[in-house]
């Protein structure tokens, strides 16, 4: 299956008052996480792929995470991202968050591929086969 | 000119490791608060006066903030929001926000009223006669 | 065990380029939410109560959301929250967030009472008793 | 005086329901150039520069935006950020945001070095020599 590594450095504004990374922004890490590995994965970004393919989005429909140790401003974070599993029109991914070495965060995410129909609606549709192909590495 | 109080109980997340509001946030407390000083001026909500005027936004041109207090997780914070200006297609929005009774942060916003044309690019559109009268209180 | 319902309208800031909320968000309102359970549990907000027992927070270790149905703004968003599960320094919180009347996210967490040591290390720490007993409602 | 250039991917989750960045968070694209400016100027990142100099932060006393031409997700946003004034305890930065080679947003920012005095609460310190001198570049 596809994979993809991305590096962020942990911000200021990321963190709260504990000193460590507000926990949301970690599903926005990997939202971005996820962008990136299908844009690898098509060879263009998500405005272009979203163009391409005429959808709406990948909305979620299911995730989660554990969180094993907290990453503090100015930690470089890596995450390595890949597909888990391709369904008719939904897939998974799957994020390991490691910090200079150590496990940090571990993320699962089911998505959905979606279109809008004729009345503006989100509808979900099959993955076409060149996207099912190129997630599949 | 019409104006508006709302009121925020400041949260946990929305706070730095330094323990008050990560600034970027008052942007985003004033743009809810503008959004809901115009949904009282017109009697519907933000979906309602974009739907029923047609109109893609009220994108900003202009906003400066002054910082006088700092305020932390669990303050509730008053924002008193006023029209301060009404032009051809741009209109101008002073929020005080006070944090039990002290002058705390002072915003100020230029907007313009934002159509799409056909192509589907953003165009700034007069403002209705209805809606210069409501902002006008 | 302890519930508690808070209410909230959801922002055009809170949304993405689909118009519904970007999912991220979901995990800061239930944040949120959690704080306001705990508070009208023990009947001081959450800086009264990370000061009285002494802790540096709550912080999440697994947290998982299903999404059934996309929120846009303009919409209020039902949260209802209740302690699912208390260990000996953990304790579980599940929300569900309705819609008009329908179901649109199911969220659970899980999260360690956790203190400060002597060289500013988080730790986790026992569930005070009076705690256990405002959470178990 | 100093200089440094930054450069960023606007991502799907930073726009609003309009396509485009939803404007608080160009403060803090800016807030994060900010740090990367005295972190090239100092040698250190922030966590680093706060320790050194035993400061709590660089908290914003008066900023300002002027936008003027959308980024929407997957365009690259290049920061030209410098030090514009150099006070005795504050100093000011103007971020120049580019995409494609066109002006996007200007913002500029007055900041204050702020330590914490024995009773917890943050108070303005002199820039200390090292720092101004690293800042006038």
């Amino acid at each position: 299956m596809f994979s993809n590594v991305t590096r962020i450095e942990i911000q200021f504004g990321d963190c709260d008052p504990a000193g460590i990374v507000y926990y949301p922004n970690y599903f926005r890490f990997c939202d971005n996480a996820t962008a990136a590995l299908l844009s690898a994965a098509l060879g263009m970004n998500k405005r272009g792929w979203l163009a391409h393919f005429g959808i709406a989005g990948i909305p979620m429909v299911d995730t989660g995470a554990r969180f094993l140790k907290p990453s503090r401003f100015g930690d470089i974070v890596e995450i390595n991202s890949r597909i888990a599993e391709l369904g008719r029109s939904s897939f998974s991914v799957e994020h390991s968050l490691s910090n200079n070495g150590e496990a940090a965060v571990e993320v699962r995410e089911k998505r959905v591929w979606v279109a809008r129909d004729a009345d503006g609606n989100l509808r979900s549709a099959p993955l076409p086969d060149d996207v099912r192909k190129a997630l599949a590495g």
